[in-house]
């Protein structure tokens, strides 16, 4: 019927002559309700009130998480006119005891929000970050574009030139196999960073005046096995699908409360993208943007001699050779087998990887039993 | 020096007690020049004046290829004032004998150019596209770009998020192992359309009104074992490193003079990929855009029922699976291995492939007697 309506009706008989699949109609991003949304936020500094203030046009339909970091002496500031639950030490303790809050601190805080999230989509951005700009001036509103990039398939087995085919005015490129257009579920929605990029702190102390200015217009599939170091400033992921993978597991000696102070995201992230190639499951990054404020001295952190740097040197191979077995059917199941991987061949050389792969069996067994009933 | 120069002594002081590999300068492209690089353009219209006079201040600087369409009988219109050879069927015929000449024809006879050029880099565009503006409205300088991202390290083993790192203004994200960041040589780029986007037949005739208008500020890596599409409206080469492999051998039974009906570049590209992978050198796709102007009608190549678009079901798995040996050390013996596997594999699908093979092994044989010495 749409045919004739078009007018495209030779176009269609001819194409089914072809005998190939053709998507007919747009894939349009299925609808969900606000409800199904839950952004959390990660409080390391005491006042938000800029912070929520900047993004209330934005947050303020969805329901906010805020777990302050256990670290975090002062009462937190925030402003009125949100719905959104704050949860402390206290309530850390209260849900998981006290041996295991410990795991909460600092950046890490974010993951007991996913923890005791019950909505199917997370959406969740570092307290330094502000909302961007667009090429044209325009605000982005980056709940939506995270949302729609979780809810349009991803295309993780040939890359597609013009990157994200399922973007308005975008397609599949000639030579694109009909039978891979349909894609697979995406999982996880990796943002970027406008003004201050996620750099390392030797390279943010080489660059300290450099500015990202550079607004790349496009989301993209991250291809089956290829690996990134996914940041978590700015991320967006089906709690339903991957929630158990986003864990707090790597912790740094000299771990502190400034971002290029951190790996437990990047470590998180090999995690990730190591369950999703296994279970079919697609990996974006691009849009959206996020505007990121300057905060802490990068010189002062490279003096700390962080051990954080030179750890990839490991963590990439090691993650790049990792197969599941057939056995590992969900999520929880992928985690705990990267776990043992872990334990077996990291961890007899730094036991913060041993200490790790302990963290990733715990997480499995914390989500079972708190992440899932409420 | 440097250190004391930029008043950043502690900083590297810091860096190197952290013991990593810090590129201390920024990576400048190669400084080339103009005589090392030839333009190559096939064509299939006579009527090049309106073609040649919106790329005159890009391509005046520069050496010619003109490869008249062998099956092409008007003369061509070619305007004044630039430095160019232009190859006709005689020309071709006189160089490559008359049985083989056939190879050359519709879009393969640029690959006569690639075969007769003794220059180290080679640009190619369609002769139906222009030159793009970007998203200030400043006039694209495709040949520039395509050599920026020839003469900089490409990073196909782990994924950058803020795309092409030697960009002006990115750089690598926090968790890129340092030992990574000095990269591959790049030994392909490619670049994309404006306007009339590079879809087949169905999606064409699907989206006749639909142009590309979305200009994306990047350039990125394809990772190592991710395939595409590499389409040959717009491309750039290391000739001296790849140059083999860029070649004229799948031909459809159906095969016409407008760019959905071929696939002659995304065979080779898929060749070009694997080799790229196997010798550890790097692709690139993104900038710099060309404008590309309508021809041809979608819906009349639709109707010649058209096999190029169902062939990549079988093409893709196929050169996702093939694996050389380490016996191929240049890109002749990985082209030749290509072949064998193709002729094994495929051959006995379909005539085309085994055709495809023997052009194949043929072309690498041209290529060692004509393709190196003049």
């Amino acid at each position: 019927k749409l045919f004739i309506a078009t007018g495209k009706d030779e176009v269609f008989s001819l194409i089914q002559a072809l005998n190939i699949q053709v998507t007919v109609t747009p894939v349009l991003p299925t609808t969900i309700k606000d409800d199904e949304i839950d952004i959390v936020i990660g409080a390391l500094r005491p006042d938000l009130t800029s912070f929520m203030n900047e993004w209330r046009t934005i947050f303020s339909r969805f329901h906010l998480i805020i777990v302050k970091d256990p670290d975090l002496k002062e009462e937190l500031k925030i402003p009125e006119g949100f719905n959104l639950d704050v949860y402390k030490k206290p309530d850390i303790d209260r849900v998981v005891g006290t041996s295991t809050s410990t795991i909460f601190s600092g950046y890490s805080c974010r993951y007991f929000g996913y923890l005791v999230s019950r909505k199917k989509y997370i959406i969740s951005v570092d307290d330094d970050c502000y909302p961007a700009k667009d090429n044209k001036g325009i605000l982005v509103d980056a709940v939506a574009q995270h949302i729609t990039n979780l809810t349009t398939p991803a295309t993780p087995f040939f890359f597609n030139t013009l990157y994200d085919p399922f973007t308005e005015g975008a397609d599949f490129v000639r030579g694109y196999p009909f039978s891979l257009r349909s894609g697979v579920q995406c999982a996880l929605s990796c943002g970027l960073w406008l003004n201050l990029a996620d750099y390392d702190a030797p390279t943010q102390a080489l660059k300290a005046e450099e500015r990202n200015s550079r607004y790349v217009d496009a989301v993209l599939t991250v291809p089956a096995r290829t690996l990134m170091p996914i940041s978590g400033i700015n991320i967006a992921f089906n709690r339903e699908v991957i929630g158990p993978a986003l864990l707090p597991s790597l912790r740094l000696g000299g771990e502190g409360k400034f971002r290029w102070e951190t790996m437990e995201d990047i470590w998180s992230g090999m995690c990730v993208k190591v369950v999703c190639d296994h279970l079919g499951l697609g990996v974006k990054t691009g849009m959206p943007y996020v505007w990121r404020n300057d905060r802490g001295d990068a010189i002062a952190s490279l003096r700390k001699e962080w051990e954080g740097v030179k750890l990839m040197e490991e963590v990439v191979p090691f993650f790049q050779s990792v197969r599941l077995s057939g056995e590992a059917t969900t999520t929880e199941d992928c985690v705990a087998e990267v776990a043992n991987v872990v334990k077996e061949q990291l961890g007899s050389k730094d036991p913060m990887f041993a200490r790790a792969a302990k963290a990733m069996v715990d997480w499995v067994k914390l989500w079972k039993s708190v992440g899932y009933s409420t």
